[in-house]
């Protein structure tokens, strides 16, 4: 049967196709830049949004219209995972990303959830072997279940802590069965309500810990998959302890856990941080943590996460371009659609047509970003404004040779200072360009 | 001659007088948890705002009515030192704190800057002689003047960086010569207008080297201040690299400068990040780096700095609770007014209506966490919620002996979960009423 | 049975009372300015968040611990309705405020659905009878269930117009029986989520077509309810119509039913618009437009609705402030607690915590702005910030006898113009004062 | 001599062009939907930023670099005219518009600030009258100057407004002698710090006594000028009365001002209201007041009035997609470019890059949404949508006929209520071709 109306896979016709069920600007095995398309961006789908959220929000109950909703239990659990491979096929993506509790039901005692688990993962991975498909991720959902209304890693309940210990260890051995690339945490409850109720030294010093238990643990059992932290600075918590790439890295740094973990930079996550998705970008690679990206869109006059499938050239484009420019590029990471087709959009068509809009903005982000580093536009214009740090003074500076003693010398030469304009709007002008003419 | 209509020193009269030219809660010398009030807070007048300011906007000219304002040049300037020293010793406040440029103006060679300087330094030190007076901290003002419209320690020009570097030797000397206590660095231009044009790595890497080099001048002249960071979000760039306490954090661990700095946390910076005041002064107590702060309030409808008084009793209560739990309380910093009265509040004595208003609202904040702290009342929330983490799984948990395979063990023995509630409501219903009741 | 740990009423112990379960400030029956704290607030319980949530958010399940969570189906509804009867009972609050589908679950049809309420209904009517409780509006839920995806009154789909319809013509059937003070249409759904699919004329025709079908129908059954809109910008909607109290009002003007509607203004919706509780009071309240109010408070941090009890003293003492001064005051209306307790306050309990928060919020904002119309202390700056207008040439303004040219000539005289500072930091300080010592 | 470089007149070069100083998009004089681009649009440059500002921020001094640097008084004035006119040239753009105080400077009585305005207004009508250059539109600065501190229109002080209503009565008469098509009224200070020493209706009927003298003025001088009003939230003031088109309507409703004026909306004021830009045209349109735009954007992560030339593509082909749809397309209006060069985009050169940025952002703009409306891309979405509306019960609910009951009737037939997806990810993936395609 299918989930998906019988769409077949989607096929590549170039950008004047009419046919809603075409990529215009997705040509997977297209070379650019000496990798496939494929290869750059490594898409993958988000078990959550696509097959276990049903559209409801917090004013409304689900809408979505699904196939597998005729299910219940782990008939229900088995009917996703035979919808997320058909979807995959349809989409021509290669992989796939989920939370513990997305793909099978809690049971009533964890032995009970494990073995539900258990299940659906060897059903996975039979699926997998079948069609080649890949983990991208893994993670557990330390964030719905009432237990960890006061968090996870940083609740104050040490019984909860030890819940939360055990799910990751499963998670961890689950990642390791179907050979999952990266694993994630994201913190959703790790954050506080009120500082006025909370013990924010002990609790940050328990997510250390919690996070070094695992890293031993994966080391123990030979899982090698990067661990992510994923950014988020607010919603469900109040304020969340990993508010951003810069707060993520400092918290590595103070725990020794910089060398372990990378960062899953999402596009939503940071604007609701106040940074635009290619700065988070650009601090993870500047610090060497660049590790995958959840792609998706916000919207800007909204306060709250809409994880909107990414449409924005201008976003795409300049994601591209720091993924570009980071060594390995995406490297062991990927550009997941962590993104949900709209409440009225509840058909399932409609997941269809989000992530052939996702993924075809991706790859004219990646279209435009090549053709701006293959003519040098950008780089020309910083080689050329920073060039009196490359001899004389400025080399001093670089070099360390300068003081302030040494810096104040030269300045009292009193040699007019010439500053140059950063052309922003030239600039500006000529990336719409490339935009359009690429 | 006055400044300030012939204001006399503002006295203590409780908090039912009628006077507005009186303290209600200040009482400079009452003892609090066995410190005065004077200790506890360490009060600071910033001279930007209050003399050298004049009440303009993007929109408008200034407003301020000032004495001053008959003179202009090194008149004016000594005339802005007279009303500082009178100020100071209405509102009865011991500290100031100063730009470089807002005591002196710019000549037209750095030399003659300096010799601008030298005057007004002079003249300082007479007068912080003659009347017991502080300096808390000065700073150089790198953002105003054209040249760096690029930034300073960041700018893409060297040459400017050069200019900078002489003006903070300049500044590190004057402090030493006043005795500073502090030493701040505030990146109004240390960031950047788009990514697009800027080499983000080099610019960080010559702010580090920047800091560096003043550590090192200010060890050689034996200048002891302590280093301050003040984060801001943004404002006049686009986007500051010292976004917040914890990515100044990041960055001082990055470039092995934590040892020598701490951070000055300003109340609108901290809400224009996304956090509360309270957050960053946790944030920086948990760090070791909570050095003094900045005191002010934002209005949370605006999206801009707006640097308003500090009068919301809710702010200061948990700004004191935060300080009066850092190790040595504010330490070698203060509580500085980086506040400016309304455009629309531009007679002199509005400057002392707003002092008032600025201080009593700290002293009533001292009184309320105090009070606080002696009752007990958050500690006894927290001790009680946290308990688990001081027996049996969670000791382990904290003292490291736990690991994931015993945490699972332990959660598969399926005990019930059992989470009391926060009780925010009860908690935020009792801060009222010690606010009201103290 | 108790569903809140028995609790007896609660009592006014005055504000020094150590007693969690007391009130401190809320002394019903005391006489302020000429009618009782109860009569001044007219406060009412929210069904939907007392009695039907449980704590879910869209990233976690709910937690509420309930006794009624026992029962299902229409035993679940009439264990709601004892415990809405005891809640009244336990805080001496005279209304309460429902939406049809709080009360009771939707059947397989229309007819059952509408059976099911009128069984409740008819149970809720007893126990108003037999307590003496009121209601002070009712209102129809148009937007959980997915058939309003698009909307209700502005849906793109005539059908679910006429669901609509059917159930505000029960709804207001219902109003009638119980005897209802105002009827509420919030528009949660009434919005869009992208203009590139909606035909916003068309729906704002449509949106004045179904308000005055219940206008008409309401005058037919005589149901002399007051119609109130309760305005809100966004949420569940990415853009709604009702956006702000001004929006609303340009609508009800377009369409000609300002005479039948006022406004129920909510604090949260407010800040979430951009505006202050008290901006949105008080242009309601000039537009002789305030009808009642939705007590709550947001986070500003947060750019969501978050519906927190109301403890800001400044926000309730402000809007005690405007409906002191609104004629009639509250009138017909009332001030209904629209808050939750956070998904963390999950006991029964925390649900009697957070009402007692906020009367007593409420009561001392009534005493604090009692004592500032007593003292006319912001009526006298008033006075004499505008006495020009008083006499001569602004005497002929307020007139409308100047013209642009008869006031030319008065300014070509020049005299100087003298502006006086607007004060607002010694109001600041003051309002400190009152809320302390009142 | 030339202000800008000797730069000729741009030329369009079609969308390949290599050319900074070429309009790729923008052909003046290519016909659209049965006029030319230039008709379609009626460019005008905004004086203010680009003959007037000098680059200075709160944090920083100007950083322009400009030929009229060189002189002072009315010498600068006479000199920005010229610029004024060589810019519109090069530009080949045929409207400008500017604030009294922009043109001239102020004199030190009423009489020769008028004087010093008449001999500019003198040499403006000569360069107009030479180049064939037109005037969109003027207004008057009530802002700027100290004496607008608290207000023009809605001053707390009467001479103040006298001195407002001279100021608007000259520039009425300079609006006619120069041809003006339209008059601006921008609220800049109208507006409030505190509600709490504002008389907000008191200030509201005086602004509207104001504009009713100034249509009276026009009226008896025989200016037909289109009145127009520009909503913005805020800033320079806390909460200006104008927040937003809606709420402008609503005040124009109120005070029977509404035939007389139309709204001049800008789209980084939209943006800090809470609304898109195309929500506030759309409002506007479907009000019969859609008068002009202001051509600009924000950027979404600041919270102030960035003014930043439009380069956002999205934002363009929306709006032009209003404005193709509204009656008479912008009529006597035009899209004035009030936006303004980065601060550090100092260079004269800056200024002609930034508006063949924002012309050619416009001209594309104008190009996709034609393709978009010819196509009837939304239309057909759009008459799918609402296809219920046009028959049935849908008709009857249109045409009025429907009552609560008749639809309740309707209603309790039971018939499926089948609802369609609103295909939002579709329609963007679509708009994303329409941009890059057309």
């Amino acid at each position: 049967m299918s989930y998906f109306d019988g769409v077949p896979q989607i096929q590549f016709e170039g950008k004047h196709s009419k046919n809603p069920l075409a990529f215009k600007f997705y040509n997977p095995d297209q070379i650019v830049l000496g990798k496939t398309m494929r290869e750059h961006m490594r898409f993958a789908v988000a078990y959550w949004h696509s097959f276990t959220a049903n559209g409801s929000d917090p004013f409304g109950a689900g809408t979505a219209v699904r196939g597998w909703d005729q299910y219940t239990g782990m008939d229900l659990a088995k009917a996703r995972v035979e919808a997320c491979f058909e979807l995959l096929h349809i989409l021509n993506v290669d992989y796939f990303c989920f939370h513990d509790r997305d793909i099978a039901p809690e049971g009533s005692s964890l032995q009970e959830t494990n073995r539900n688990l258990d299940t659906i993962v060897a059903l996975i991975k039979d699926n997998m072997r079948a069609s080649g498909k890949k983990l991208l991720w893994n993670t557990a959902n330390m964030f719905t279940h009432p237990r960890f209304v006061h968090g996870a890693a940083t609740t104050s309940n040490a019984d909860v802590f030890a819940y939360a210990a055990a799910q990751v260890k499963k998670a961890l051995e689950h990642g390791k069965e179907l050979g999952a690339e990266n694993y994630v945490f994201w913190g959703g409850r790790e954050g506080y309500e009120t500082l006025l109720n909370t013990d924010m030294g002990l609790e940050l010093d328990n997510l250390a810990r919690f996070m070094h238990m695992a890293v031993d643990y994966a080391k123990e059992i030979g899982f090698d998959a990067q661990f992510l932290i994923e950014p988020k600075p607010k919603e469900p918590s109040k304020h969340q302890y990993d508010f951003d790439a810069a707060t993520s890295i400092a918290f590595l740094q103070k725990y020794d856990l910089l060398r372990h973990f990378k960062l899953n930079i999402e596009a939503n996550h940071a604007t609701l941080a106040g940074h635009t998705f290619e700065h988070e970008l650009r601090v993870s690679r500047l610090n060497g943590a660049l590790g995958s990206i959840d792609a998706n869109q916000g919207d800007m006059l909204l306060g709250w996460d809409t994880d909107e499938f990414p449409t924005d050239l201008y976003s795409t484009t300049l994601a591209m371009y720091e993924i570009l420019q980071n060594e390995g590029g995406i490297g062991r990471g990927g550009v997941n659609f962590d993104a949900k087709v709209r409440r009225s959009s509840f058909e399932a068509i409609d997941v269809v047509y989000a992530h052939i809009a996702g993924m075809d903005a991706f790859a004219r982000g990646l279209q435009v970003a090549t053709k701006l580093l293959e003519d040098r536009v950008l780089e020309q214009a910083i080689d050329s404004r920073y060039a009196s740090f490359r001899s004389g003074i400025g080399a001093d500076i670089v070099s360390g040779k300068a003081t302030l003693s040494s810096l104040e010398a030269y300045a009292l030469e009193n040699k007019p200072i010439v500053n140059v304009s950063g052309r922003l709007e030239l600039i500006k002008s000529t990336l719409n360009q490339y935009i359009l003419n690429t």
